[in-house]
């Protein structure tokens, strides 16, 4: 064992960096069903897969907010490259288009299912690392495309059987015409969209506060809360909208816009219900430049679990020219969490259906029994604890979750029966070695 | 549309870094669909998935082999933490087990699937990101557990039909034994191992002279040399280096465990012919303590596709005692690049089964046939091009890869029915609106 030793290295303490996580068994088992859902959902709905590197030229990763890069993981290479981990899926998006624009056949309908990393203070609930689920269609300034994106948003949620999320929606033009109405100056138009993103943290006298803290005067503040909280059915509200914004540039193009988006959402026949016009709904970032979506849930209070909209002047960053994009991302942490609080999918204790136990006298047998159920599509432990009793091996199925184990010892073999035995009753049956896996499947599916 | 105007950078070029790549939709739709075969096959032998970080602590990734500091991509984070890109899946295996012990049931089998960073040289065929899908058991020092890796190894190859494979299997304390036998001083095994390693590239006349050129004297290198090329059946290769290995310390041991290991593979029924002793197998990695595997393809010439072996002294270096471990490691780039070459795995040219063409007259009755066909099933593109002509709807169709289209302009919505029409040959039947799904389930399966 000579070539061992000079591994022997001290006793390091074990330890994860904070604001990172393992993914136990029960945590895999729950993401991977989901994100296999969501992949069905997008797939579905006609969206193509792809990835792109953890690692990209930070100078690519920069492009879209520049405020970004103290958030963002970045170090030299070994090559003396500045290089960062990417910050979300839409920045690399933007590159890859524009690195296979000759293979990509117009519109362009992908999703990217993969992990993304901020350097952010973690808090509950917020992490460094995490996965983002987008799905975008690059290449059409139709409507149809927005209608597509909030779609697929609320299927994948009714498919994990979040019913409870509302999806609202609204449009950027819409609310810079708003803000132009109400006499807010241009150059506050971002900082508008920032007050009225936290209305539903701060209420609408804090976006009041908000506003005339950072300069608006309060006639115009009033003005734009008044607007943007006003309530009613969806017609009623942008009936209301229409008739403010006539003559005010951009405002009438946006109501239009968001009519058509109406109804195309109806025609692909997404829950009655399950979306609404909110004209206080802003989201944060930047580069939106049409309809905006996010779906929330409020009972309980869980907040934004998707969203995204139209961002027509990101994508083509690095062509020099603008194209049209739309899409939607959903917030897979978060969702999780909601899954898990109400247990809403209905998730297995193991991969295994089955346990077969094994003794030391009919080792070889036992390996051969796991081998058939396999192959009949059982999934299959086979016990690696030949060497201790019956009591011990039922103890590690159960602890592990397996709901059935298959038991052969001298005496089974020897008659060419198993024991078939439910771990959570230890009721148990005897079947012929020879319709073993059918009777096992007949048990699982009880 | 003034919040956007601060957006417009100036144009980058797009570009990604060596040794990385993008995915493109067929690229994805292969990897997705291997992948997924193979956390079947993991899945179907009772193994649980993980995931770690790719983050970690510098301190815990260099633990292994202090060597390999210099191929990871490692940085100071915000915090001034050293933290690095995880190198391989083994050595957050071993973090992370001993940092859920108490939650872990022993023996613990568990499979990780995901991605892994090399500041290495890029070459054809090497990557700077690639993914491993790696299946080991934890706590079993039991020769059932190494055939149970030799079974997953071999099972998930049939899976993907790269049946042209051979698992070459050996023993590291049989190479030790045998280097000893020869008179190789103790201190000279790791280099044994290595100039023994490179025997399917140099041929042993290379290996005798790395021998020798490393300081073994001429005697010993040409025994050594002889003693691992013997060929023969399994049987005669371990009866052979049992008669040549009495009074070698640990031996006779070794040649035991792998007539053990012989067994149990025969008796998990891997298919006879897809493995087989081979007294040259080293595996150069210094970690490996007993039997050690190799899948390899060599008609034609790719080489390794998947190994690994048993690692006892890894898994406890944050524990400080020895942890049985073993198990194997699938090479998901190269077995990709051969399944391509050789067809082996049929994939679709598109995720959609279906595009359903759009008109601005019938849009809505297009969205709501999309609707009703996704809702059967069918993975259904809706046309995102309804100002465009049908000529250029089906040109983008065709584009896509998709195979059927369905039809309905205002003539065919009038007369409730929609055709379909196949994209290759252009064929096209009417069908009625109300079993359009059903008729074009029947097509596809065709």
């Amino acid at each position: 064992m000579y070539p061992l030793e000079k591994l022997r290295v001290s006793v390091r303490k074990p330890q994860i960096l904070k604001g990172f996580r393992d993914y136990t068994p029960a945590q895999m088992r729950l993401r991977l069903h989901v994100i296999g859902i969501f992949r069905q959902v997008f797939e579905r709905h006609g969206f193509e897969p792809v990835d792109t590197p953890a690692l990209e030229y930070l100078e690519i990763l920069t492009g879209k907010a520049g405020e970004n890069e103290k958030l963002m993981y970045h170090f030299h290479d070994q090559g003396d490259r500045d290089v960062g981990l990417r910050y979300d899926l839409t920045v690399p998006l933007a590159r890859y288009f524009a690195m296979h624009q000759q293979d990509s056949v117009l519109p362009f309908k992908r999703y990217h299912i993969a992990p993304v990393w901020r350097a952010e203070k973690p808090q509950r609930g917020r992490f460094r690392e995490f996965w983002q689920c987008d799905a975008d269609i690059v290449g059409s300034s139709s409507m149809l495309a927005d209608a597509e994106a909030v779609s697929v948003l609320t299927d994948a949620l009714d498919a994990v059987n979040l019913k409870r999320a509302v999806v609202s929606i609204n449009h950027r033009r819409l609310l810079e015409a708003m803000a132009r109405l109400a006499g807010v100056p241009e150059s506050y138009a971002p900082t508008v969209f920032r007050a009225i993103d936290k209305l539903d943290k701060i209420g609408p006298d804090g976006v009041r506060r908000d506003l005339v803290a950072t300069g608006v005067d309060e006639a115009a503040a009033n003005r734009v809360v008044e607007l943007v909280t006003r309530t009613g059915s969806n017609d009623e509200l942008l009936d209301a909208a229409a008739a403010d914004l006539e003559g005010i540039a951009g405002g009438i193009e946006a109501v239009t816009e968001l009519r058509e988006l109406a109804g195309y959402i109806d025609s692909l026949n997404v829950r009655p219900g399950s979306w609404k016009i909110d004209l206080s709904l802003a989201r944060g970032i930047d580069y939106y430049t049409g309809p905006v979506f996010e779906a929330r849930v409020d009972e309980p209070k869980v907040g934004s679990v998707a969203g995204a909209g139209r961002y027509d002047e990101l994508v083509g960053t690095f062509l020099g020219r603008a194209v049209p994009a739309t899409g939607m991302s959903l917030g897979l942490e978060r969702i999780l969490e909601v899954i898990q609080e109400f247990e809403l999918v209905p998730l297995r204790a193991s991969v295994a259906d089955l346990f077969v136990a094994a003794f030391p006298d009919t080792l070889r047998e036992n390996a051969r029994i796991a081998h058939e159920l396999r192959l009949s599509g059982l999934n299959t432990d086979l016990s690696m604890i030949a060497n201790r009793g019956l009591g011990d091996q039922m103890k590690y199925a159960a602890r592990r979750g397996i709901p059935f184990a298959i038991i052969a010892g001298t005496d089974e073999v020897q008659r060419e029966v198993a024991l078939i035995r439910n771990l959570a009753t230890t009721e148990q049956r005897e079947v012929d070695i020879a319709s073993l896996a059918q009777e096992a499947k007949l048990t699982i599916s009880g």
